[in-house]
Parts: structure tokens; sequence; C-alpha cells
């Protein structure tokens, strides 16, 4: 941490703030310099109350050096995490795993028969909705336990593993017992209980960016799940709010080498909700394995026209075969390739 | 909602949008343009699934009429609600309340004090947190339960109305037990597990509104403690993220009359969190009264110095006792005033 | 400047990073602490290439500690500027000028029409623009040269200062011609090449914060019209982009105490385009003058009806002199007064 | 275009707003429905007067059906623009020209190395600043004349097509004398008169999207191109503002193709501005290509650590020599191919 001191900050000044840092229990180190004194301190910084001493008298600002989070960071754990949620369905590896399947599950013949698409494309698990966020009280909001239960049907069907949204303490303990990997939305990103409560549960968990979350602040999510134990947690990128109402969301992909550099956590990107369009769904998965993502999350609808939610987004079933093979080549071109099982 | 057809949309694709219309029971109503078709619907397009529309062929947008919110509409109920958390407190009339106090709750003395100081300077609410939301799991979290115990004791001593924040539904059982008024913060804004939950008890509601939440989604959040049968809810904006790292949020006040004209429910402001620096808070509390503000919260400690969480942006008592003077002037030169009990 | 070295560099990582701080003429200091190095920098680091530096090896990231604007800082210059565009129409002291008018100069009896109104009502500056940055480029213009002579003439008839907006090097020597002061508009707010030129022209310039500048640009982008000898410059917040479709833009008044703690040029707002809203623009310019701004730009329109350009801004007559009314209260309660000439 | 009237409209502020577009000639459509009346407007809203019918009583919103800019628009030319700048640097087909180059051009010497460099990698043409827009007046601001001279002295040695930046009418002249292509930076994709000039030069222009310029903003600026008469215009991404600074600018790759279903126009992404962090250049310039990108634009300097601007962004030799072989292998992926010449 380096306090910076205003210019006309006095002597009594810079000698308060160098005692505040000694009473936290650090070494002050002034660095007088030609229009303003600045103050080092030395150690672990995470531990200090900058919000403090950024209030204290003749301080211009505090410049904080360590990352705030830490069992996340590369510096804690410098090799790759792999999180493997079912047998070969690994995130982090050279393989890249593909998830596909509908918004929302809504019958037992939809669920199926999206199940069966996705494994006959090359899929190797299963999305869909049992528990739905949405952000109307009055629309659709999914079909709770019975969700979770053709969920697992369709895993006996055909092996793909699941992966499904919990929105509380009770849904999550539902999921856990029911799917192989319990998703965080975007709008429960910094549910603080609700992070903790996964962190003591023993499924991966994969949290997706909240929709303005820096990704400092998607990072620290995490930190609340390993903080209690699970070490399993899947990042995902999915857009984030931006003035331009050309798309719904602004899909950053360069979030993904920026997590990959601070982080150990595989990356994986939702192209679907990143951009919100069908026809920006195909190249976008393209963009987000050419940049690096760890895997891709894709919503596929056997008859989108009749999707009890975000059809719009939905890729039909042919488009979803299609999207696959253009993703084996590129996954190819930079050393990867996607999962099969 | 009006469907605007592709300039080289076919007959067929508009007859596949009329018969998808007529299908949801609405009537469509085809206009012929010089350059392309648009289609009509006439009737509450609230429940049309317009997202499978826009999904359509020669689509080539969607555009919606109707507010997806009612009962937070002024539409649906035309005159202001007033949301009363105590015997004199109320939100929404002419009269401005001040709800003030530290971030977090620390200690009897500290709560007691500051308690005192507030209702001193001429506020009618005290604020403080039990349960705090904190981006790092490392932080002070909040003394739960006994926090709540050392609010009510302040309440018995000073007959201050309680305002503090639950993060889930035990919580906010816990918070509804002991306190006037329950916040939901602006990371739990679309926490609709916590919104029906607090939909259903019997104290009002304080909903913040969330970091990158457009108002209309703000007053959609407020439509999910509306709908379980709360009609106690009042709104609260205290910044939304932006691109200048130059303070914390950017304050958005602007949003106060945009919602006034939206909705009945009162809307207040907080400025310490809107804008993260405590010599920002007072010109910005001025702002926010003088743009029509409903109340405003503002956090103030006793000692500013040694609080455990955001001590930079609270206010030292005497400025506190400053501010309320100012606004009382502020207030009345809009034909309003200053709460006082 | 303080340069984070990253916990795993190499001494000669940290050799190299001193050779260079010493190669480009400043001092380095290493400070080793217990998980990693920085190397701190002593003198005017405003004159460091840091984007060199946090190229190198072993470098996390560089810190910097100088603003990098100077004339415009208040630090450089502590006492507040005062910018007299006209007698008495003073920006920057205990006064508060209201400068208001069409959007657009449209013909002789409109904007003499205009300019007795706002006299009337209390403004003493008239705005309104000969040389119009539009979109689109097939909407209105703007009448050019001919609108310069028409706004002569209304200063002749009523003795209201001009502010009038210049888009390239020709018009503003125009502008400086005719007007008192020249406003660079928010498009061209890093139109380097035209800020240099306003520079060495004699006349006050009052530049708008682009729609996604950071109050750091800003300032910088005054430094290039005080680095070319030209003191009068006045800021003016505006609103910026963002992701809430609500308003046009987000009207960012902490702007306004912002930039008098950095800066000692004085700041005004303009609530019409702040929110691009008529509706919204009276308690936005309450606001603004409640949070300190030193003068209101406000659009006001005989007959904003039949207003060639931004007519659902502009206020009616009436609506400005209850306004002028109201921010005399205002202005009262935090000691300032309205200007009136 | 459709008026939507509030609820509580009168017949007579529907009468005025049918009347209101009857005056502006077009024929007004009233389309009562439950709860509120809406207006349709037949014809070509592009000349409508949206913003005067907004302010009018009763009305609640006019949604805009046309897009604004007509002749940037795939509806006014469904085939796409074909751009070619020098012979066989072609944007917009099948194959993908690369341009790299220094941020600046600083000596004979480091240009011509630098042209040599990127012509022996697979370049095509070279970029390099001899006209720099800086934040700040006090950093480098380019050789000028003398920078295109030594542009012009590079293309005689390698071949290379030159794209270099103009700030001003007069740079644009020099430019268009010099280069084969004029580039408008992003801080002057609002500068309208210098928009108006280069659409009447007769050389290709390469317009960058400005740091909050919306899609439609970004064509709008075109069209000001296009109208005046130059049909060459190559549209880039290089990132926007945003609440993150774990970059400098977030690059929006779902512009692209955004932008390929709006537009004729050939669209390019720059991954060293769109990241501004040398080790994000690879991945995202990959991702680009895999996106769909018309062309790429990357910084390469043949020694960064010396660069006097940008060094931080800017490729070594060898790392572009492995970013051409990669996108090589990702263009093939998608039935395309990076430009040889």
């Amino acid at each position: 941490m380096l306090v910076v001191m205003q210019p006309n900050a006095s002597s009594a000044d810079i000698d308060r703030v160098c005692e505040e840092i000694t009473r936290q229990g650090f070494k002050p180190l002034p660095l007088p310099g030609e229009v303003r004194t600045a103050i080092g301190l030395l150690g672990d910084d995470a531990k200090v109350d900058w919000s403090y001493i950024e209030g204290l008298p003749g301080v211009s600002s505090v410049l904080i050096v360590q990352k705030p989070f830490r069992q996340a960071s590369r510096e804690w754990k410098p090799e790759q995490t792999i999180v493997e949620i079912a047998p070969g369905v690994r995130f982090g590896g050279s393989e890249v795993p593909i998830v596909a399947g509908p918004c929302s599950v809504e019958t037992e013949e939809q669920i199926l028969t999206a199940a069966r698409q996705v494994k006959a494309a090359g899929g190797v698990a299963l999305r869909g909705g049992a528990f739905k966020p949405r952000s109307s009280p009055y629309a659709f909001q999914g079909l709770g336990k019975q969700g979770l239960e053709l969920l697992a049907l369709a895993r006996r069907e055909t092996g793909l593993a699941i992966v499904t949204e919990a929105m509380d303490e009770r849904g999550a303990d539902l999921v856990a017992e029911y799917a192989d990997c319990i998703q965080i939305g975007a709008r429960n990103m910094q549910n603080y209980s609700l992070l903790r409560h996964v962190g003591t549960l023993k499924k991966p968990v994969l949290l997706k960016r909240g929709m303005a979350a820096t990704i400092n602040d998607l990072l620290l999510s995490a930190e609340y799940v390993l903080s209690e134990g699970n070490p399993n947690v899947i990042l995902c990128e999915r857009g984030v709010r931006t003035f331009d109402s050309a798309t719904r969301n602004l899909f950053d992909l360069t979030a993904i080498p920026v997590v990959q550099k601070l982080s150990h956590l595989p990356i994986v990107a939702d192209p679907s909700h990143g951009t919100g369009l069908r026809d920006k769904v195909t190249p976008m998965a393209r963009a987000a394995v050419a940049a690096g993502a760890d895997g891709i999350l894709v919503e596929m609808h056997p008859t989108p026209d009749k999707a009890l939610s975000d059809g719009a987004q939905s890729l039909y079933p042919d488009q979803f075969t299609d999207l696959v093979k253009q993703l084996r080549t590129i996954a190819s071109a930079i050393g990867r390739s996607i999962t099969s099982i």
C-alpha cells in the first residue's frame, strides 16, 4: 500500500498516518518527493483498513498493492485448477467441454429430446433451468424440484453431466442432490449467504459474473466459496451491462485471458446470454474458444419458437451441430480440443 | 407492442407473426409502410412472450409499449404511496425524514452514542448494519443478532426508528422482529427468493437500487415484494457503476424524478454510498433534497477514524448537524420540510 | 509513482526496472515487502513514461501518484479562477449566472423573443447554436454565420452575453468575433486541434464534458486550452453515457464537488442535455445549484413545439421563469445568489 | 414510428398528435388498446421530427422504427462493400488483411525496421501515427509531415499500404497525399467537420468507434462520410469505456456480427487499443478473426521498450510473427484466409 499525501500536507499529517500504520501492525516508510510525500507500507496489506487511512487529514489517495482475493489468485496457487464435474468432463485442462441445453426445463419430452440432440452433436453436459430468476414476478419461474428430476432422468438416458442453477440455500441443497454442478446466476453473484452455503457443499460450482461486476469482484465472490472449503469453482463470463442497446449485454471476452493471468480457476463463456441474440451466438462462441475459454455454455432448444423463456437466443439443433464442428477446428488451431466422452 | 418486419420480409413471414400473435390470444394489426410492414398488437401486452416473436423469420425488432411492472406503476395506482415505518416517520409525503447512523453496529457504546447524536441533530431514524455484505469474505461481517439487539436498545433509549439490512431469509425474519424497516442491499436487489420472502412479512422494505440496475429493473424488483402482498416499499438510489474512478459510484439523482413519474412508491437517496467520499456527502445530500428525494440516508459515525467499515464516507457528528440545518433550508425552498418527531 | 513487482520477480527484473527509472532521470527506491517488492520513484513523475515500465518483465502494475494535468489543478493555482465573459457575468464566484436560450438559432423573431424572455426571467446570458453537431448528416445543421449575426443582434437588443458553439477552427474564429464565450461541445472534447486553436484566441471557452470522459480527461482537455495561453476556461457537466435508457444521459452532479476539489476552474451544469427530458430539467437544475454549480445552462424556447431541434428538452418560457425563482431560493440556502445585471 | 399515449391521455391529446403527424406530411393511424392508445405513422419516418412529438401533452413515448442511417445500411445496399486501399489489400471480402506497425513514427530506422518486420511476418499494410491525439498536451504529439514522408519511404521500400491518422482538415489533406487510407481516431468519431471533409477526399477512410459510441452512432458517423460522396469507409472496433479497470477498454467483439448484419461496410478490429495490454493482444486478435472481423490492426514495435508511446501494448516482432501464423489457422477454420500480396 502507498499512502499519497496532498502537496500541502503538514508534517503532523504525515506523522499521524505513520502512527496509524504502526497502530495497525505494519511498518510505515515515508518517501519525500519534490511535490509531495508518499508513505509506503511494508507487509501483507490485504489486512489493512485502508478506508480509515484514506479519510485522514492531508491524505490525497491510497494505492492498494495487494490483490484483495487470496485463494483464488495464481500467486496463492500457481498451477491451473482443473474442475471435473463428472467423469471426463474437465474444465481447465487442454480439453474444452461444451455444455448446452434449453433455458428452462419445460417437459419430459422437451428435455429428453434436447439432451439427445446435445449428446448427438458433441456436447458433454446438459444445462437447463429448474429454478429461473426472472426480472418479472409474472414470468415463468421454472418447474422447481420436478425440473431437477427431469434433468436427472436425462442424465440416466444420455450420460450427460447436469449443470443447473440454484437461487437460494434450499434450492442449492436440492440441486446438489440431483445435478453435477451448481450454477450461481449473475444476479446472485454477490449473494454472499448463498455463496457461503454452496462453499460448504461437495459439488462443483459454476459462478456467473454479475452484470456490473469487475473481474476483481468476480474473484472475490469465488473467494467466498473457496474460503468455506469448496475448491471446485468454475467462473463464467456472460456479458456485462453497457450503454448500447444493440445487444442485450456486452460480452467481455478479454475477461478470459485476464482471469487466466490472475487466477488458477477455469473460466468458461456463455455467448447466449453474452449477446442475447441467436445469430450472434455462433460467431461469439467461436471467438470465445479462440480467446482461450475453458468451456462453452450454449442455449439450444429442440423448438426455440415454442420455448417458455429466452427463445430468441436459443440455437436450433442444426445450428448447434454446425457450431460444434466449427469449434473443433478453432480449438485445434490453438492446440486444444473439444471434449468428447 | 409493435413488431417491425424487415424490408425484405415475405408475406408468409408477416402471416406467421400474425398467427403467433393470435395464438397468444391477442389481435394483430398489420401496418404496411413504404419501406416495410409493422404489426401492431392490441391489448395488454405485458403477457405476450415477445422473445419468441423476436426470433421469428423476417422480424427486425419488437417494440414493447406496456411497462412490464404493474402494481409498482402510477398507472396502477395514481396516488402517491406513503410508507410510515414508525409513528410520524413517513416517506412519500411532504415531509422528508432523515435516516442516519454508522455503517455497522460495532459496540453498545458506539451505537448508543451515534443514536443520541442522530436524534440531537434532527434525524428520525437510525441506520446501522448488523449483517454486512462485504466484497471480501475476510472483512468484518457484522455482529448479527447481537447487533439487532443493540439497535433495539438504541430505539428504546432515543425513540428513533430502526432501518437495517437483511441478507437472507433467516436474517430477514430476525430483522423483522427487531427493526422497523428491512433494508435489501444493492447486491441483493435481484435476489428474488429474498424479495418474495420479505413480501410475505409485515414490515416495510427499503429496496436499494442494484449497481447496474435500470429504473425498470428496480421497479420490477419492487413488484416482487408487492406481488406477495407487502405494499410498503421504499426505493433507494445509491449510485450505479460507471467508468470514472473519481467517485466510488455514479450517484444518479435524475432517478428521483424519473421514479416519481413512473411509480407511486417513495424514493430516497443515499449520498454516502452514492459518492463514497465524505466531503461529497453534504453537497450531494443537498442536491438530493433539491431534486425531490422523499428521504435521505446518511452514514454518520461518532468517530469515523475508528469505524470498522466505510469510515472514509461517514460524516463526523458535527458535519451531520450542519447538514441537517442546510437540508431544512433546501426543503423549504421547494415547499417541503424535514421530518421532526 | 510506485512500480509493483510480481511476487516471483527476479532480482534481475528489479534491477532492470531501477535502471530504467535511472535512465529516465529519476531516483528509484526499492521497497522489499513480505510477498513482493515495490519500487518507489522520487520526483515529479508526470514526465515518466510509465507505459514502457509497465511492460517490463516481472512488473505487476504501476501506480501513478501525480495527476497528469498541471495548470488546471488546484495544486498549481490554489485560488479559485473567476471567468468573466461580459461585464458582471462571472463564473466561479459567489454569484451563479444563468445562461438560457433555444437549442438552435432559427429566425430573427425566434431568437429575439427568446432573448427577451431570458432577460425578463432573470437570465444573464443567451445560448443558442449557430453551428449544430447533429448525429445524423440529414438533420438541421444550424444557420452558420447568419445565426451568429442574429445572436449579436439579440445582444444589442437585450444586453445579454452570448455563448455559442464552435465545431472547427474556422467556426471558432467566427464565434470569437461575434460571441462572448466559445462553447466546445461534448463530441469535440477531445478534438485536440480545436482545443489548441481556441487556446490561442482571446475569448473565454466553455468546455463540455464528453459522453464518456472521466473528470481526469475533462481536466486534461482544459489543459490543452490553458497550455496555449488562454486561462479563461469554464467546465460544464452535461451527462455521461450509461446503461439505462430511462434518460438520455446520466447527469453526474457529483462531478461538481469533485472538480471543485481538484481544479480552480469554474464548473457549470446543463440539466437540459444532462437529462434530455423537459420535466426533469427543473428538479435537476435545482439539484445542480444545491450541489454547488457555478452556473446553469438551460434550454428554453419561445415555442418548444415548433423547435427545429431538441424541442422535447426545452422549457416553456413560463417554466423557465418559475425555475429562476426556485433557483434564487436554493442559492440563498447555500450562501450564494443568482447573478443579476 | 409509433407514438404511445399515456393511459389517461384525452382524445384532444390524441387528435393533436395526429394533426402534428399530418402537418409533417405523414399519415397517422390510431390504434386504440385496452389500456391506452398508440398512434402508428406510415411512411419513411427517418424525416420525422420525433423530439417534438415526444414533448406533446399525453405522449408517453415514441418508438422509432426506421434506422436513422441510410447509405450505411444493408437495406440501402444489400451486397457487401469491399474497400481496396491498395492493389490486393481488400477489406470486406473473404480475405482478411493484417495491418501492423508502431503506435508512432519515431525515426527512419525505426519505421523501416518495423515495416520490414511487418512484411516478413505476413502483414500487408503498415500503421503508424504521424499526428498523435494524446490525452495530455505535454506528451509526444508525433512527427507530423516528416512522419508522413517516412511512411511513404517505408511504402517504397516494402510495398506495404499505409494507414495513418488525421486529426484535422489540414492534416487530412496531407495524409491523403502520402498514405493509402486516412484513419479517423476514436476521439474524433463525432468531429463532423472532419468527417465531412474526408468525405470529399478520394482516399478510403478507416473510422474508429468512439469510446462511448453505440453501433448506431458509428454508422451515423460513417453516413457523414458517405453522404459527401466517399463510399470507401472501413469501420473499426477498438474497445469502449467500461467500469472495470482490469483492461484499458472493453473490447466489444460482438460489434463485428452486429455491424455485419446492419451494414454493408467492412469492419475490422484493433485488439491493441481494445485491450491496452500486450499479453491480451494475441488471444483477442484470434477471437476477432474467429468472430468474423474483416481485418486486424495490431501495434508492433521493433523495440517496444523504447517506444515513445503505447509501448506496453505493442507486440514484439517475434510475437507478431507467431500471431500471424495462428490467425492463418483460425481464418481457415471459418472459410477465410489471411491476405498475402
